[in-house]
């Protein structure tokens, strides 16, 4: 089976429409997707970026506003932008990091972005992440220490690096097993028809 | 019949890909195009850029290259990157807005972005647009000195002026009549969508 890397911000906008529909979409295709939760704050640094692009270049976040709110209108999903903008999805992003290493990181992902982004809830906030925990079936204290660990820290630094190593500079970012990335939730489509034409592997 | 304005500049990768298939596709749906060559350049300015974010933020240059020849390999379009890039379109505009004032304004845009994005050529150059000119059937030393008339430099600046205003920040970029901006090649499909679904003015 062919895998795709989904490499996304809990930050991101776009990266809410495509965690959203990724694992429907390629499960239809046999495509399996690996989850890679990375920070953009250090990528938008190196532009000499101190906050979102969002809100450095106005039109283009204004855009980005009326381009969401058409394009959830069209999927049926509900689009509320936090406030701030953008959310510090620091702690989110270590949960999920646990999460994918015992199975219930992808609902927990979804879960993290329908709060932040149909309800317009503040992810930094550890109640929140606690209860969106405690909805996995698991106790919120224990995951929130594992999320605190220096190897979680770590795990999340590696995969920020690893980002940047491969070229990713926004999100989401889909990277196919031969190393073509495709960026944004508009190339998703093109990525899984990629990832699907890779020969396989003996 | 409904219109879609189409807001293009001629250094750009992406308009490229829009100028070859807008026209067809528009056709197919009943949709006239109304083509408004601007330029980016002042637009940038006001972000902070002296050149094209792609040379400024390299990963992105390299991300958008291979995007290109991916899409133009889709495409069955040739695309060779010009030198420089981005190259100077001012000249290209002007006598394109004559061109569109004139009938042939459509087909010399298609022209000048073959040779600069399938070929590689300058579109600075005189000549190259001289030549360009005369494969419309027409006069070069003609119509390069109507593009130069303080007429011409000024409807272009206008161009621009009414680009800002409406909120654009890159190329291309299509506009409704009842005002909806859709940013990027591809937001096309979506934008001749929104287009058919407006009610027609009595």
């Amino acid at each position: 089976m062919a895998t795709l890397n989904f490499w996304f911000e809990f930050a991101s906008t776009y990266s809410y429409l495509s965690a959203m529909r990724i694992s429907d979409l390629a499960a239809r295709q046999g495509i399996a997707i690996a989850w890679h939760p990375f920070l953009l704050g250090p990528i938008f640094k190196t532009m000499g970026w101190d906050t979102s692009p969002f809100n450095i270049y106005r039109a283009k976040g204004r855009y980005m506003l009326r381009d969401l709110e058409r394009l959830c209108s069209d999927r049926g999903l509900a689009f509320r932008l936090p406030d701030p903008f953008p959310q510090n999805g620091l702690m989110a992003a270590r949960i999920a990091l646990v999460g994918l290493g015992q199975g219930w990181g992808e609902d927990f992902s979804r879960a993290v972005y329908h709060a932040e982004f149909a309800e317009g809830k503040n992810i930094a906030d550890t109640d929140l992440l606690g209860g969106l925990i405690a909805q996995q079936g698991l106790v919120a204290d224990e995951v929130l220490a594992q999320a605190a660990t220096p190897e979680t820290k770590s795990r999340l630094r590696s995969n920020t690096d690893r980002a940047i190593e491969i070229g990713v500079f926004g999100a989401p970012t889909f990277e196919t097993e031969d190393g073509e990335l495709f960026w944004g939730d508009d190339r998703l489509e093109q990525a899984l028809r990629w990832a699907r034409r890779i020969p396989a592997k003996r």
